[in-house]
Order: C-alpha cells, then structure tokens, then sequence
C-alpha cells in the first residue's frame, strides 16, 4: 500500500510504498478514501508525543470503503467501562497504530461506521475526532438545552466548528470568538449570532454587552483569557475545557466560582456511546463538516504546512 | 427583647434591651434558645459587608421555640426558581435584616422547621447554615454515592464537619486536611480514614499514598494549594468549592482539567429543597452537630472572639 510517512522527528512526509497491514482478530481492512488532520499529528511530527517509533504512519480521521460499503472510523480504542473517563489503556488511531494517512488501514470491525448519506468522503473523513470532541462537549458534558446562550471560542478550529453546528442544530444562540476577522464574518455567515476578536481590547466586555451572559462556554485555550471567560457565564453556567493551546490558568478568583455555582468541565474526546451518537445526529441534522482544504496524499507536507500556519477554517482533509 | 448588638465596625458587641421585632404578613416571631456562630458574622463586626446598617443583630442560625414545638431556622431567604444557582434576591438571615442573636426574631413561617427529635437546642442551632452547605456541595452539587473516595480539606470548621458526618454517613470513605494536628486526631477519632497536615511538606503525596485517590474533594481554601488538590482527584474527580479562605488560584494546568474529565463545581448555601433534605438526612442518620462550645449571650463578645481565634472545632453556640 501507499502511506504518508513520517521518518524521523521534524522530517518531511512523504509517500512510501509499505506493506499492506494484517488485520489482527476482530479487525477489518478499510481501503481509505479520504483523512483528515488534527494538531495531534502536527505535534506528533515535532516529536512531541512519548513512544513513538518511525516509520510512522500518521491520521486519526478517515473514511473509506469496506466491503462495498462507505464507511467512517472511530479513531477510540480502549475506552474501558466508565463513560465518564477513558481507561488508561485507552488511545486513538494514528499512534502507537499505523493511521489512516494510507490506501489501507487495519481496524477493528466496532470502530466502523456508515458514512452519513447526504455525506461525500471527504466531508466523511473531516467527522470523527472533531465531532466526536464536540459532540461529548457539548452533550455528554455540558448537557446543552434548546434554548440556551453559547459560545464557542477560538471558532475556525475543528472541533469549535462542529460545536457552533451542533450547537445551533440542538436549538441553542451561538456566540463565536476568534483572533481572526474573516474567520468571525465566516461564522457570522453561517448564523453565529454575533462575535468579538479577542484580540481587541474590551472583548470580554463587547460579549457581555452582546449576549448578556453565556449558559455554556466550550473552550481550547485556558490561557490568561480564561477567568474573563468565567466572568461571562450566567449563574450556574457551565464552561467545557477540552484543550490547554493558551497554557495555565494564571489567576482565578474562587469566589467567581462559588457564590455563581460555576461549573468546569474537563473533556477529552468521547467513547463509543459518543461517537455513535454523533454520527446520528449529523445524520438527524444534515450537518455538513466545513473542510477547509483538499490535498491529494502525495501532497500530505503542504496539508501539515498549512495545519501548522494556523489560518485553516475547517478541517485540512487528504484525497487517497 | 434582649439581643446581641453590633453599635458600630469593630465595636465590641454588647447585650442591649430592644423592641419586641414585629412579624410581616407570613411571618411568625420564634423564641430563640441557641444560636450559632458563622465566618459571615465575624466578617460583619469588621463592616465587611455592604448595607450594614446600625445597630445590628447578627446570627444566621437559631433553633428555639414556636406555638409549644421545638424548631430550626432555614436561614435563606427568596433563592428563586432556578435549583441551579440563587437569584439575586437572595440573602440570608441575620443582614440585612436582624438575626438569631436576640431572645425573639420574626421569619417567614416557611422558613421554620421542627428540629430532629435526637438534638438539644444547642445541636439544632449549629445545624442551619453549615449543614445547608455541606449538604448541598455533597449531594446536589458533586452527587456523591456510597463507597467513594472522598476528601474534606479544613476539618474543624463548621461546614467541613457537616461535610465530613453526611459523607460518612451517606456510606463514603472520608479523608480529612487540616493545618492543626489536634483537629486531625479528632476527626480520626470520629472515623476518618486517614488525615493529613497540610502545612506539612509533601502533603499531597501522603494523601496519593494513603487514599490512591479521590472521587470527590470539599474544599473552601482554593489559594495556592488548589492544584495538589486537582491532581489528587481521580479520573473524572469533582471537587466542590464553596469557599476561598486562601484566596485566588494562581496557576491551573489545563491538561489536567480536560485529560483526566475533572469537574470544578462552585457552590454556596443551597435552597429550601436543600434545607428539607438536609433536616431529613440528619433524622434519619441520627447525626449529632459538633458543638465547639456555648457561650451564654451576654458574653458573645468572647465567642466571636474565639471564632476569630481559628481554634474551634465545631459550632461555637449562643445560649439565649
């Protein structure tokens, strides 16, 4: 089979010819059709993640056909019994497992799914982490109700767009927040309710004054930002951290915390209940995946160049 | 009547003669027996609260006498609709209206409820306010379930004793902080688990090695110490917060909060369904209140001098 692979630490991917995989017992072989990045595998590509081993074959998103069916991959293995944490044996296709970044990938046959129909494969690929991400957010977590005020920050990222879509179908007002103009007027454009940069003075203040306060917030960044966040929570709001890309927390006011009967919730992808849920409500709601980019796979450097640089909006997914 | 007056911030307070209060259209005038002391009314005497007006009679708790039955005081007045959080109409006895520390108060008849045949006077006056707290940040707040793991940081006050007894009682496995060894012993006495210093080095590590970890921690400190507090925590942990004796939280690692499925959940006080829960749940286990020590009324200058001393452990009690 063809693979986007990556060498050593900080090297240039590039397409190898490799052995087709062997599906171990309870496994399937997928013929991928189409994947799709995440920041995990840029991070990966630095070396940042412990165990790796080259030649690695990265991707935790695909969509491909087995059996002369369309199909979508959980990327969850090892989830374990408890819904409400992931076991310790618990990883995502892409690493230590050879990733859908290939013509073929080895996966157990629980892990696939039927493409959605109003669904082509590259909208199918751009799916499962990021809306597996939101989909436990928003639902599993924050147990969002039609109705309520929500924002979402940093949208244009994965896993913040399919939360204001899944957000905005469950019947909530969807408030948007991002460092970039044009991806706020994207999302306006697409029914955000309004959005403010936060990168402009006053921000936290332009989303009071817009929304009032916000019942559920879901957030990637925590940084120094995040008690401003708080601030716009209305009394017993719930804020769903699911990332860390701003780093600690420097200062946070308990009595914020206590007298408003805040809620913090740390969430990371979802398990199986998760991700089967989602792909039914994406089919309920005719939800369309926003895929910013298509690149052929032997083009797999420049779809990582342009994950990296940040100006995304939607999922970078590759042709197989 | 006879009451406890505050003249004046920072003035000692003193036993003055005062007119018989007048009840309003639902109240009724209670004939107080006991009272007890709370953080709040040592905060007040300082002029730490906004809308003090004098004199002032303070107290949030009273236990004493209506038409011949024996009866407690639901200390919290308008929370609202919403079981989640408390309206802005909220406030509770004792500022800005006048309090327990008096031989007479007049409050809403809802608020009155007979005291579990099992108390003297003095046990039902130190129930109020700190077994609200304790009772809503364990069961409505983190929901605790029999056989978990949990953690009351601060033993000796009021309502991390409460938090300790209803944990027990509720079939929890209860570890204990405190920065006094002798409120450490008392509490193992009382069945903790286990206790640890927490001005000792390496407390953190010593409760990790004695506990494993924990399902839920009940704190009021926050400050410094909060993300040992975190980290202790097991996968998909709740930690309560209802306090924030130590000030802010000056460095939160997001990885922490999104990897592991934490909960951070702010509470303060609880509603009349709270209260109602809490008296039942002190009946039916039987759960006698720690009384510290009973001042008689006239020397109340003395007991809010103790309770600012920080030695207690338990309610410190005005006997009427």
């Amino acid at each position: 089979m063809k693979a986007l692979v990556l060498s050593a630490a900080d090297a240039p991917l590039t397409v190898e010819e490799l052995p087709d995989p062997v599906p171990g017992v309870g496994e399937v072989v997928v013929d991928i059709a189409a994947a799709a990045l995440n920041h995990r595998d840029v991070w990966i590509t630095k070396g940042k993640y412990p165990g790796i081993k080259f030649p690695a074959i990265l991707g935790s998103d695909g969509a491909g056909w087995l059996e002369g069916r369309r199909v979508l991959l959980d990327p969850g293995f090892h989830w374990g019994e408890d819904p409400n944490a992931q076991s310790k044996a618990y990883h995502i296709l892409g690493l230590p497992s050879h990733g859908a970044f290939a013509t073929r990938v080895a996966i157990p046959r629980a892990n696939v799914y039927e493409v959605p129909a109003h669904l082509n494969m590259e909208q199918a690929a751009a799916l499962p982490l990021a809306g597996l991400t939101a989909y436990r957010a928003l639902f599993f977590r924050a147990a969002l109700k039609a109705g309520e005020k929500v924002l979402i920050t940093g949208i244009g990222g994965g896993v913040a767009l399919f939360a204001f879509q899944f957000a905005r179908a469950a019947g909530a007002e969807v408030f948007v927040s991002s460092g970039s103009d044009e991806k706020l007027a994207r999302a306006l454009a697409m029914g955000a309710a309004a959005g403010v940069n936060y990168q402009t003075e006053g921000w936290a203040k332009q989303l009071k004054e817009l929304a009032g306060g916000f019942d559920v917030i879901v957030d990637s960044a925590a940084g120094p930002g995040f008690p401003d966040l708080l601030s716009l929570l209305n009394p017993s709001g719930r804020i769903v951290l699911y990332g860390g890309t701003r780093g600690p927390i420097p200062n946070l006011n308990p009595q914020q915390i206590f007298w408003r009967q805040l809620n913090i919730m740390g969430s990371t992808m979802g398990n199986p209940t998760d991700f089967s849920n989602m792909v039914a409500f994406v089919s309920k709601h005719k939800i369309e995946p926003v895929v910013d980019s298509v690149f052929p796979l032997e083009e797999g450097q420049a779809a990582f160049e342009r994950m990296a640089g940040g100006v995304q909006f939607g999922k970078i997914v590759l042709r197989v």
